[in-house]
């Protein structure tokens, strides 16, 4: 019988090159910091995880390894109660809760999963519960963004920062991916100068669903003032102001939807949901919900509570988008197109080079666990990326601060 | 690669010797029905599920199984699936949520998991996330009961319908199994009386944790009335009236949790109980949740919302109990002592015989899946019993009336 038990868990940081992407806490660095996790079992089955390059990340992984060794890859209670009596502290430079438990749980837990299917010969979907749907869509991530990196040429995008740009790089996202759903990321101009930028968007492409996120970015009067331009135009609006408390006071006030991955981004912030009525769209993310297994009881939630569900996503490569696609096939109640990054990255770290998404939609990768094997050149070079880019953790802030000298952070800002 | 697909399903319903026990419904009939399911796979593994024996359940699997055909073993959505297009109507003759989809699915579901384990060489515990418990406790389940079934002789428990009488049961059970929490069923004789019952008990037993479940027998205030009684007595207060709104009135006025197998049995009774502050402790059955995924969910949502969990029983053998034994082993937040009806069966189903409790408690089965096998022998033996006996459904009210002519079913009764 198949030797189930890990042997050996490793995590390897890397970074790889991110365009200047403007959000409500600054802009994107050069690099986006992100980790590959192995986990190896005793009769040499690898599984793959990806999750975030914050130092205090990678240092709890790797300090949780050694308590991983001779446990069963299925044992998701093992896993969850030796992270537990390890686990310390917070992750600074990312929004939303900073609890580093579920965040160092679910970097391990898609590797057991991906070793428990590789050593059994099932597909992660079918070990989710399933596979509802033939191929899983994604939405078009719209965001501002400067011409080029502080003290660095422009990009091919250029600068993004009007509603004419806005929809110019819409059209580039569609023509090359086949989006159907459009996302703004806002929280970073004046709240009427993104909305424009919305319009322009439906004026262009007149059938698409419509979203905006300003990362809690408005005061709660600002999105008030807005919700007649809103409604009618979007399908949902993300995280509008600060906290549960204050997006259910605009949730009160209209019939869209409003989503979040930012104030109910942990099982203790459901209950509180719920009985506010905050938010009505939940944007699941297995990397900080605690893994895959956590991330289908959070759907089954939404399913029961009458809640909508989509997916969020922070900058990432091809394991992360494999267990995306995995999961979101294995959820029958996935309402709303994925977010990704993923087509404002050029690198990856798995075998065959990039995923190309058809009418905007991934299929479910081929072969046992996530499908996808891990390219070691690749890992070895973005590795030495993140040796040499000195980053211990996002700082958007700052990097904003090259731009635009004397800039802060606020939220809400507007 | 194994073959997890499905090639056969079958189920063979089955009745077996109970004795006349009395609750709020009325009295047990002298057989329990219940059904044995088979999920055969094309690698000719078969996979073990017990369910009731209602004719409406057993009709629902059998015009299920030609669906199932050709689909893996892991594919629970999939099962949800084929059974809402084929379930319609609900099941007569229980307690609680009559809804037939959720008990067919369970039926099927546990079989599947059984299946998946012996398939692959893994327990179901495992399967269910990781054994979090060497042993799983169970509670001594006291019931009022008449000396024999009508025109029959007494049997050796012989009539129980005192508190002296009362402790003797309990006496017998702690003897034989040592369980250590003691549930009385109540809502049958008048509430003072009953709860002079627990008060002998609680004088005899001096360290039990004590329970009592009226199953919705009581007004709401008859529940008030006896708060006082019942505060410092018992450690949860089962189904004391009828309904969601009810048992919120009486959870209002009190610190005593209220339990429920009753008015919390499927998902969408959740949500207003968490609204309403009804219920504290949910008493779980993965025969009508769902099955053991679904049982799991809820065991997450309780969790989640700092609910109670332990787990309800309807009469069973051994497949259900070593299906029990696997959840709660892999539930962490298994906050009570588990219900059973097992010492009060004779019978058995699968080989080895029965099940023997110490200090209370089961070991997880050894061996891959559940760790039982069927003993086809029994099985023939039992399915003559329920050919024989000719009940088609559960009818505690019309078996009291031949203790009690005209007696008639009252819920609230006092
Ligand atoms: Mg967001
Ligand atoms: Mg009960």
């Amino acid at each position: 019988m198949t030797d189930l038990r890990i042997a050996d868990c490793r995590i390897t940081p890397i970074a790889f090159y991110d365009p200047p992407l403007l959000n409500n806490g600054g802009c994107h660095q050069p690099f986006a910091l992100r980790s590959v996790i192995e986990v190896e079992t005793e009769d040499g089955v690898i599984g793959l995880g990806e999750s975030y390059g914050t130092r205090s990340l990678i240092d709890a992984v790797a300090a949780l390894a050694p308590d991983l060794r001779g446990m069963a890859v299925t044992d998701l209670n093992g896993l969850w109660a030796r992270a537990r009596t390890r686990v310390q502290g917070g992750m600074p430079g990312y929004t939303g809760d900073e609890r580093l438990l579920p965040r160092v749980v679910s970097a391990v837990e898609v590797a057991m999963w991906d070793a428990l299917g590789k050593a059994t010969g099932q597909r992660v979907v079918d070990l989710l519960g399933g596979q509802v749907r033939e191929t899983v869509p994604f939405s078009a991530y719209l965001f501002y963004k400067f011409a080029g990196h502080a003290g660095q040429p422009a990009d091919d995008w250029g600068e993004v920062l009007s509603p004419e740009r806005l929809v110019d790089e819409a059209r580039r996202f569609i023509e090359t991916h086949g989006f159907r759903a459009i996302k703004l990321k806002a929280g970073i101009l004046p709240p009427e100068e993104e909305v424009a930028g919305l319009e322009a968007l439906r004026a262009a492409f007149p059938e698409a669903p419509l979203r905006i996120d300003p990362n809690g970015g408005w005061h709660v009067h600002t999105a008030l003032d807005l919700l007649p331009r809103l409604e009618g135009l979007v399908e949902y609006l993300e995280d509008p102001t600060v906290g549960i408390d204050g997006n259910a006071v605009i949730q009160a006030r209209t019939d869209v939807p409003l989503a979040t991955n930012m104030y109910v981004v942990a099982q203790s912030h459901l209950p509180p949901n719920m009985a506010q009525d905050a938010f009505r769209v939940i944007l699941s993310d297995h990397h900080y919900w605690g893994g895959l297994k956590a991330s289908r009881d959070l759907a089954e939630i939404c399913r029961i509570w009458g809640l909508g569900l989509s997916m969020h996503s922070n900058s990432h490569l091809g394991i992360s988008l494999a267990a995306m696609t995995h999961l979101a096939a294995a959820t029958p109640n996935l309402t709303y197109d994925c977010d990704t990054h993923y087509p404002w990255q050029v690198d990856e770290v798995v075998e065959g080079g990039r995923f190309e998404f058809r009418d905007g939609s991934l299929s479910v990768p081929e072969g046992p666990g996530l499908g996808v094997t891990l390219d070691r050149d690749a890992l070895a070079r973005l590795h030495q990326n993140y040796l040499d880019c000195g980053y211990t953790h996002r700082d958007d802030e700052s990097e904003m601060q090259k731009h635009q000298p004397g800039w802060r952070f606020q939220r809400p800002r507007y």
